[in-house]
């Protein structure tokens, strides 16, 4: 099935536009769950198990998997293998390389992790992006724009990130998805503009404080939503006590509806 | 050891610029190898072996050992672990991200891995350079000026490439250095010139046909090379006979001799 067939599903089944960022902290874990074996993977299934019917997608940070070593990688493959089959999971690794590199990082990601979708960092241009084509089902969150405070050393100098949106729209809405921090009113309506059929992950609601209801209002499809809001911390880590899982689905049901109530 | 140390011994004691990248595709390796349990460690065993005396770096493309799942990581591991101490290894996964993912990339890298050196892609800004300043041993190689064809997409539009070098510079040549395909004398000109005492990390020689020449006459340091020329396929894939080792020790010989005839 097309990426884009799964999200509508899937955002129709759940009513919802909420991506769980699985990026799980052992710092921020209850000592009942660093006692299991492999923590990591505990915890995932807690979350994943209380959360599975407010999700539009999942989302891996690599990163937050990789730092634990061998046992971190276990985690992420046994993280794939429980999210149910028909929500989307993303995994976030930014990937950004030409040619036999990218094709053989698609073939890790796809062929044998099976994610859905990846992260992909378009640095060297359309080079990183021609390698991706082959692999139709899949999807790519380009980035495009993001909210950090150095986004103004590089993205926001000049028009780098008009230029972006620009070659994300021409490689086309069918494949091809947009990272958009959630920054101001104007930029969102500026690349959403730019890209108006594309679809967006948005990440830094709540920990880098965005506005959610400017996201909304300005960087919401004109015909459908085409929004993935992403929540890491923010749900996951809501508690640190023994109800962590029942606390982060009352997160993410509570953002659920304050998506769907400025729809 | 610092980096930069470790660079500055090793090229002297090889005498040499060579910095090898162990990307090893299955296609093109002999039939004997292949009958391993692991080809990839095999062949990268044998590799190391033959040119541990010639080299000045060894750079292992991350996207090569995931694509074959589990085992390509254990290859990845075995490499590491097989490359002898005093050689700089580089680990090309080309990270950007920020703050906290960034860290954790790094423990995964450096403390988990335990590589000397990592590529790193700066699209993002300053935000991903800031949390690698705590490893203070290990070193960065950002992507400044790459010479595939679309770079000219973003990085050769407008003068992207000069303010990544301004800032690459600033960020000091302690722990960063930067990524310089090789391209045309006067851009390899201009980022020497904005980059005075940074370390290269030059790609692109051979496979993808860059000259050796130009980039010897512009791209050195003024008081010291200041290089490391990669060659990948050039080098580990010379040939696909029994022979493949020996055929890779005199091209990396040949390479090294070479560079060092420009010098």
């Amino acid at each position: 099935m097309k990426f884009l067939e799964k999200y509508r599903q899937i955002t129709k089944k759940n009513s919802s536009y909420v991506c769980i960022g699985l990026d799980p902290h052992l710092n921020m874990m209850p000592e009942s769950v660093l006692r299991h074996d492999n923590p990591i993977k505990a915890f995932n299934q807690a979350i994943v198990e209380a959360t599975s019917g407010l999700a539009a997608a999942y989302k891996l940070n690599y990163a937050f998997y990789l730092a634990s070593g061998r046992k971190g990688i276990e985690a992420l493959e046994a993280a794939i293998e429980i999210i149910p089959e028909n929500i989307p999971l993303i995994l976030d690794v930014k990937a950004g390389d030409i040619a036999n590199t990218m094709t053989h990082y698609a073939k890790g990601y796809f062929d044998y992790l099976k994610v859905d979708a990846i992260t992909v960092n378009p640095l060297m241009g359309e080079d990183v992006i021609t390698p991706l084509l082959p692999f139709e089902d899949k999807f790519f969150f380009v980035l495009a724009l993001t909210s950090n405070p150095s986004a103004s050393d590089f993205l926001k100098k000049g028009s780098l990130y008009k230029s972006l949106a620009d070659k994300i729209d021409k490689w086309g809405s069918g494949q091809f998805g947009a990272v958009v921090g959630a920054t101001n009113s104007s930029e969102l309506d500026e690349v959403r503009k730019l890209m108006p059929n594309t679809l967006f992950l948005v990440p830094g609601i709540g920990a880098q404080g965005g506005s959610l209801q400017e996201v909304m209002s300005y960087a919401a499809g004109e015909k459908e939503p085409l929004l993935l809001i992403n929540s890491s911390r923010g749900i996951i880590h809501k508690s640190k006590e023994n109800n962590f899982s029942e606390a982060a689905r009352e997160a993410a049901d509570s953002l659920r509806k304050k998506i769907n109530s400025l729809l």
